[in-house]
């Protein structure tokens, strides 16, 4: 979004590599799209979503009761077949409690946090959120890791982590995946010393900088591992930039709207993937990627067969990337909560539902789409259009400010065609148990593994499951 | 604005330059934007408005009767006192009647047309416009300048009449200037066969491919010359991008509004300085430039001193350009027609008007901000706010999505400061006689020079001069 160039190694990243400007997170909220991306499987069947009240989004805060169910299988277990060693080095933010961290779900290694950094928290109503390493806490958010006055060391903390990481597998027989999934450029936006005042975008370019380093970082030691020609490497975001956050939020460019609406300002996100020696460098691909298709492309590159025993969302596409003039027509379903609000495929998105902050919130300033007011469309309540639903060709008009009329051919031939692609997925559809219901404050970190080692277990409140309030 | 990177050649030419996110166009339209280009004044100064009603754009349609004063002093004229020889190719617009022609304000080489491409017309109500060569015309579009289907190898034209006129300046002594200014990508967008299709942004996107191409093939021409590090070059835009043609009118990205309007779509627009060998490759600056501060800043760099005998609105800018740490606080001052809109200095800009478009043009579908309603903002009629007018931090917030409050003390403190730079400017304005008032269909290019020689010529109707419309 910054005009600036302030983020040289990702600009060099994209040269290298294949630039992906149809790339979609799996949901408009973090949680949510990281189950996802990490199952292949979209939130409303792997339980990362609420039904609570319909289409909401929903997320794992500190009192959430739910995580990854056993059932599902993320990447790194899935990677065990052939041997693959994984780290996720970053925000975890599948659940916290300790069945659901991610030793526990196929990563041999973990390094970072299993909540947002929010806070400071007074130890009464709210602890800090611990950091991890492997099973046990080593400290916590503003405590052991100080994040003050927008600073904070932690991204550093990541990146040299990241980089320890790739060097260790040097020279080793086994494959490895490593998770990178820093939370910085989340509001309230951090960033070292080094980086303090040096972006005209603020406190939150500066966060960008810092991990646009990061990424430079980790793509040199792939270098000087003499891994670079053996690692496919993926650049993306969980959701789009979060307007609601204003200066801490970043920009969405043309997009409308942002994080949290299934408008492409929330759900259109940057996609660089590079792999010298088998990607051209500087190739773009017209692709329609979901996030929920890494899960099968990565196995099908690693030659390990996708699971039959259940439904997945992405879709196998390494034929595609490996040749971009290949387009493989995979329709993406954007949701929010358990509501199909809209279908993207080819050149074409479809909304069903459309809906910007109930009007409790937009009262409070909460606007998931300043400056961009539709009629009927970025409205206050969700807007059912599915008897005639919104048609955009999105390829001409990616900032979704040109209906197609419904008067035209265009509309009566393709909308027809998008309505049976979402029938046939409806059809399919089993939704998985919603994890994210039911709130308890005694689930939070209070005592977390390891926090007697460390002399900083809390007591536990008494036990009070409640719904989770989710307003949008 | 198109997300598939489909300008590798201005790319490549930002990699190799200075990238300047902060460059204002003189005005939100195109003849008046050139007009101040070329004078380094405002329009509101050289004559370039109309006063029929407040605050509307005006330009140079074929009966217009107005163009460019023989007072005013273009750069040509201006660089001559170094013995430059210069070239216009491309879209002139600064008045197509004999005396307003390129040959007579110090250009020595023309090829291109008076006016846009607008067509085909029909000979009786309008002809079509001329190509020139140097002082007589050599047909016509839609012609023998063919436009078909938004088919046409001009954009190709005025390469190869560019890189000829380069070659030709290989070993001679003097120094040029070239003033490459094609009009493919204004609606009607066109291009060259081997562009057709080639773009996921249809027509307009394959205009953009083959003007980047133009731009590629201008630098190469410079580099086989071995004239590149004797050679500054500029890329930028008359006005942002027309968001009313749709889908062939390009994207202003995050930046509100469109051409037109005093917005940042309407005025923020493309900044590349190449100059190998003294402009460091791959450089951002944040400096605030003005495309009237070319002429004062190419000057500077000639050794060539400023006339005395008139204000400028730009400044030079040298120091600034080849030390991008140097920022020199320049106001700019954001006009439509002979309204001060809004000033922009160092990291805000203060709106005194804001207006979309009258409300006859909305219901005709004629909107230069669709999707983007802000309340007595993005209005149907000029709004005033010079009584409290509105700031925003344009670096922090270049998509003019968040207000700086009234009530804060950055307002308080700003404001004044802002409004006393305006009653400068103000106080030392002296308006320029309005050239853009009077439309006459007899003055249309009937029968230009050189007409008689390719049995061109046309009847001339009978002289009815009128007040010009402009309606926005």
């Amino acid at each position: 979004g910054e005009p600036g160039r302030e983020t040289p190694h990702l600009d060099q990243m994209a040269r290298e590599g294949l630039l992906v400007p149809s790339m979609y997170a799996s949901a408009p909220l973090c949680s949510p799209a990281r189950a996802a991306l990490l199952t292949g499987r979209l939130p409303v069947r792997n339980g990362f979503y609420s039904d609570n009240d319909p289409g909401r989004n929903a997320y794992t805060p500190q009192e959430i009761v739910g995580g990854i169910a056993d059932w599902e299988l993320l990447l790194p277990e899935l990677l065990k077949q052939k041997n693959y060693t994984s780290a996720i080095i970053g925000k975890w933010h599948l659940g916290h409690q300790d069945q659901y961290l991610p030793l526990k779900h196929g990563f041999d290694y973990f390094f970072g946090s299993t909540n947002c950094h929010f806070g400071p928290y007074d130890d009464v109503k709210k602890p800090n959120i611990p950091v991890f390493r492997n099973e046990k806490m080593v400290g916590r958010y503003y405590e052991e890791f100080s994040i003050a006055d927008n600073e904070s060391n932690f991204t550093r903390l990541l990146t040299e982590e990241a980089v320890a990481f790739i060097k260790d597998q040097e020279g080793k027989e086994d494959p490895f995946f490593l998770y990178w999934t820093p939370d910085s450029t989340h509001a309230k936006t951090y960033s070292s010393a080094a980086y303090r005042g040096t972006s005209g975008r603020g406190s939150y370019g500066s966060a960008v900088q810092e991990l646009d380093a990061g990424a430079g970082a980790i793509l040199q030691q792939l270098r000087d591992s003499g891994l670079e020609n053996d690692t496919l490497v993926v650049f993306t975001s969980d959701n789009g930039a979060a307007l609601v956050s204003k200066f801490d939020g970043g920009s969405n460019g043309p997009l409308l709207c942002g994080k949290q609406t299934t408008f492409e300002g929330g759900m259109r996100v940057p996609g660089i993937v590079w792999w010298p020696g088998t990607i051209e460098p500087n190739t773009v691909t017209q692709q329609v990627i979901s996030q929920m298709d890494f899960l099968p492309t990565f196995l099908q590159l690693a030659g390990i067969e996708l699971p039959q025993d259940r439904l997945f969302d992405g879709i196998a596409l390494g034929q595609s990337l490996l040749n971009t003039d290949l387009h493989i027509a995979r329709p993406v379903f954007l949701y929010r909560g358990d509501i199909l609000m809209a279908v993207r495929r080819g050149p074409y998105k479809m909304h069903l539902w459309t809906w910007n902050a109930p009007q409790s919130e937009l009262d409070d300033g909460i606007d998931f789409c300043p400056g961009q007011r539709q009629e009927n469309i970025t409205t206050s309540f969700q807007f059912d259009h599915r008897d005639s639903p919104l048609l955009y060709d999105i390829v001409a008009d990616p900032a979704e400010r040109y209906l197609i009329s419904e008067n035209s051919e265009e509309y009566k031939d393709i909308v027809p065609k998008l309505q049976q692609i979402v029938g046939d997925h409806e059809s399919d559809m089993v939704k998985g148990s919603p994890e994210l219901n039911w709130c308890d404050t005694a689930v939070m970190h209070w005592a977390p593994p390891g926090c007697d080692e460390l002399g900083k277990c809390l007591d536990v409140p008494e036990s009070n499951p409640y719904r989770c309030v989710w307003d949008h």
